[in-house]
């Protein structure tokens, strides 16, 4: 589908199934309102999928990786050449994502969404939707053209689609790409007309003089880009990135298709700040996994109006938090189609 | 084992199995400390248990069940007659606790340590360690004897005990009593020597004049009771209950036996504050799994010293809270066991 199409498609949440969730919690053997935001999560994903006996079980993680031009300015801890390397680890199984996934029992989706080498896949597991072989410099121009922000979040919407029309139930974003930090707290500089002190933190790891060289290039690629912030795709274009673009499409496409989307960290929250520019409506499909460490991420989850389930202090990305959060959006779910009612336990409610 | 004895088999944390754990989060491949709690935690995990390779597998909630002379004071929302008919709830798997336990793999133990009926179980299930058909009401004098308070601590442990010699890797602690807020807020402000509207909440909702009548009930207990603070047996004969003394067994069991032990909300941390006074190095092995909404619970987390794992509004007891964060503790120590490292993975470390 076109992304226009994919915007159009994206409807408020159910209230009918809602109204059907709510009362039904309140027959539910606890005291009302005793299981706090399991029960106001339960009521989002009746709404979500205008059914009031929601199924968590199937889940997927879709893990994004592309390179940064801005690498070269020196704003990571690590060299460029861990994006692939992380690639392979996470087709290998033996990423923190991997281990977070198989333990929830949730697939991961690994895509190359534009790594700066070509990688040979051992697996034949690896999703291939490579825009170019990293993004151009943001410090220096533009990111990437107009077209390849759209082609990214085009690739995106169509792996979402394909693991939707597979019978998932829920989506989580995922990212890996050193640098992309530095072009996520840009698009959140850029849509929230902020200063780069207040949004940019150390990503993976940087010392003092790093995280001063990386503000300095924010401030450096919003003045020489100028993107406009009403207009999400010339965003994306100027200061974003490949991976971001992608996780923009696995948000839209599964609001459309009225599947919750778990937004990750830093990274996918930028992506989500996107993609609810583009179409506010798609702000009630997503379910904020975690506050991270990374400083501004705590504005942006308020520009967006969420409320984190964590707060564990991760900062690692690659889908992470959300898979930790998937257990507790289950956990919502299964309290509201398992547990016996007053009635059907025989408990007095009540008095 | 004599409570004399399993306090004094409490040992302090693994230190080399700790500094082992430390040293191979250092060599997995994700950015030192980006798992943020769950590297800590899983550090602390490897303390717990003497071993830097922890398993958190097999789990079990232990959902320790009585009555409270106290309910006659009218402090709670639902009549004492619900004690018995959850206990069945229980056991026939229809209560929160069922749902969250079943989806983490965790066993559900149902104990009943003085409920008020004489409970038909039809499923056989049912551990009794009855001390008595409910406690006396602490308002109006102790609420048992200094032998039945030994008595539900030795339960406790036992149940316990026999749980690890089948070789349980995690224990969790629940409840259930209509009127238990009540005693274990009374613990609370015996044990902190504060007063009980810092302490005392809405327990399963009750209204305006029935948290006034809660508050004044403890504030009369206090005064007729003059609980020792200094003396944790003295404080549970005379304001607490028959489950929460299971509890503090089950709690300095496990502590004995170098496994973690999951503290739930409000009531099981009453009991943990009753544990670390018989047995300061209890506190090592207790992990808190939220902060409930429950007023004085956040107080009562800080006088433990303890940093609760989830913060979602939970104010139902039974384990519920606990139940969520086995997930967390699993995927802490799955992160530390399963991840590759930079060298078995071929990523390059930090430049």
């Amino acid at each position: 589908m076109k992304l226009e199409e994919v915007i159009k498609k994206i409807k408020p949440l159910d209230e009918s199934a809602m109204q059907a969730a709510r009362e039904r919690q309140d027959t539910l053997t606890k005291p009302r309102g005793s299981l706090g935001r399991l029960e106001d999560l339960s009521v989002q994903l009746a709404g979500m999928t205008a059914n009031p006996f929601p199924s968590m079980k199937r889940k997927a993680v879709i893990v994004m990786a592309a390179d940064h031009g801005v690498a070269l300015e020196g704003v990571s801890a690590y060299p460029a050449e861990v994006t692939p390397q992380m690639v392979l680890n996470f087709l290998g199984g033996g990423a923190a994502i991997n281990v977070l996934a198989r333990q929830v029992g949730a697939r991961v989706l690994v895509v190359d969404m534009g790594v700066a080498a070509n990688i040979t896949d051992p697996s034949g597991k690896l999703i291939s939707h490579k825009i170019s072989l990293g993004t151009a410099n943001l410090a220096k121009g533009p990111a990437m053209t107009p077209e390849q922000a759209q082609d990214s979040i085009q690739s995106g919407m169509e792996i979402a689609e394909t693991e939707i029309a597979h019978g998932v139930d829920v989506l989580a974003t995922g990212d890996m790409g050193i640098g992309n930090t530095t072009a996520s707290a840009a698009i959140a500089c850029a849509l929230m007309d902020q200063a780069p002190e207040q949004i940019a933190g150390r990503g993976t790891g940087v010392d003092d003089d790093g995280l001063k060289r990386k503000i300095d290039v924010i401030a450096r690629a919003l003045e020489e880009n100028r993107p406009n912030r009403k207009d999400a795709l010339d965003v994306l274009a100027k200061v974003g990135g490949f991976e971001i673009g992608g996780l923009v499409g696995v948000i839209l496409a599964s609001a459309a298709s009225r599947k919750p989307v778990v937004v990750d960290g830093f990274i996918s929250t930028a992506a989500a700040m996107l993609a609810v520019t583009l179409a506010p409506a798609a702000r009630d499909y997503m379910i904020a996994a975690h506050v991270s460490q990374e400083r501004g991420h705590t504005l942006m989850l308020e520009w967006l109006g969420l409320n984190p389930l964590l707060d564990l202090n991760l900062r690692l990305g690659e889908g992470t938090g959300a898979a930790l959060a998937f257990h507790l959006i289950e956990a919502s779910a299964r309290i509201l189609c398992e547990m016996a009612t007053f009635d059907e336990a025989g408990v007095s409610n009540k008095e």
